[in-house]
């Protein structure tokens, strides 16, 4: 199953920029069974976790979040770009490679205690997925683990993310893998 | 079930800006039993349709389309603003209040024929969803439908749509119902 992930992901050199090779998931979603195949083994290690909502940010982890929400019987929690959520809400600001970038969850999202799963389409360096544990936690959220389909190995983002569990499908070990 | 929905969804006066009434569905996203209602509700006129792909369109489209796609056993196709999607795309913009935009969708998404249901939480003028269709259509798909969780009908989104079958789940008439 994870060989048929890995070989439908496209490797697309140079994008957004020179020496970047972007892995583009839209095979993997435009495929019914790889797409039911993805959200079934993202939710499967927490299936005991007593997940109540799963968390994704705008735009990707808008992709595959609720649909691993509905795999577990849980709510989904939208984090969004500053601005587009309209009632109260917590921050979390992080760094872009030039300056910084805000994100928004509602305040009544995430009451103290609710068991929250993350769940985004690629990790890479980890800055923006910190960013939202960190927003989570403060909240009073209870983070059972973050899940992505594709984990870049070498921008080390996992490390980024600890004491939290990262549970990732398919891994690159170089931009030339 | 209708009654249930629309209760859950907030109305959230003068956001983005004075005069409007923001309806937040946040509340049944986060509900996990809203969440797998509007998704089956969503679904259920497109059965029989053949449907083989589903749309959505960044970022909000993103949330319901692919649980859609899931439900109908179809795969998704994402919908982005320009530069975003990084191999061949086909192009389509719509107008702004001030300016214009432009959406893409990679050219392998949609083949000649390929029967794509359309979905998006709100259909407010329908501007966007039209550039969508128009898109979809240039590429060779067959629209089976446009589905939406929320109709403003007072703005018109529907005729905008013609002939495209149009499905909603709650409506509202006027900006104070």
């Amino acid at each position: 199953m994870r060989d048929a992930l890995k070989a439908a992901i496209r490797g697309v050199r140079d994008f957004p920029k020179k020496g970047i090779v972007f892995r583009d998931i839209t095979p993997v979603l435009a495929d019914p069974v790889l797409l039911r195949e993805t959200v079934e083994r993202l939710s499967e290690p927490f299936y005991e976790q007593d997940v109540q909502v799963v968390a994704g940010t705008e735009a990707r982890g808008f992709i595959l979040a609720p649909a691993v929400a509905l795999h577990l019987a849980a709510g989904f929690v939208p984090i969004r770009k500053k601005g587009k959520l309209p009632c109260a809400t917590h921050q979390a600001s992080y760094a872009l490679e030039y300056g910084t970038d805000t994100l928004e969850m509602h305040r009544d999202a995430i009451k103290p205690g609710t068991r929250v799963l993350m769940v985004d389409d690629l990790l890479a360096t980890g800055g923006t997925m910190k960013a939202c544990c960190d927003m989570v936690q403060a909240a009073g959220g209870v983070i059972v683990g973050c899940a992505f389909l594709v984990e870049l190995t070498f921008l080390g983002g996992r490390a980024q993310l600890d004491p939290h569990p990262v549970f990732t499908l398919v891994e690159y070990a170089s931009e030339e893998e």
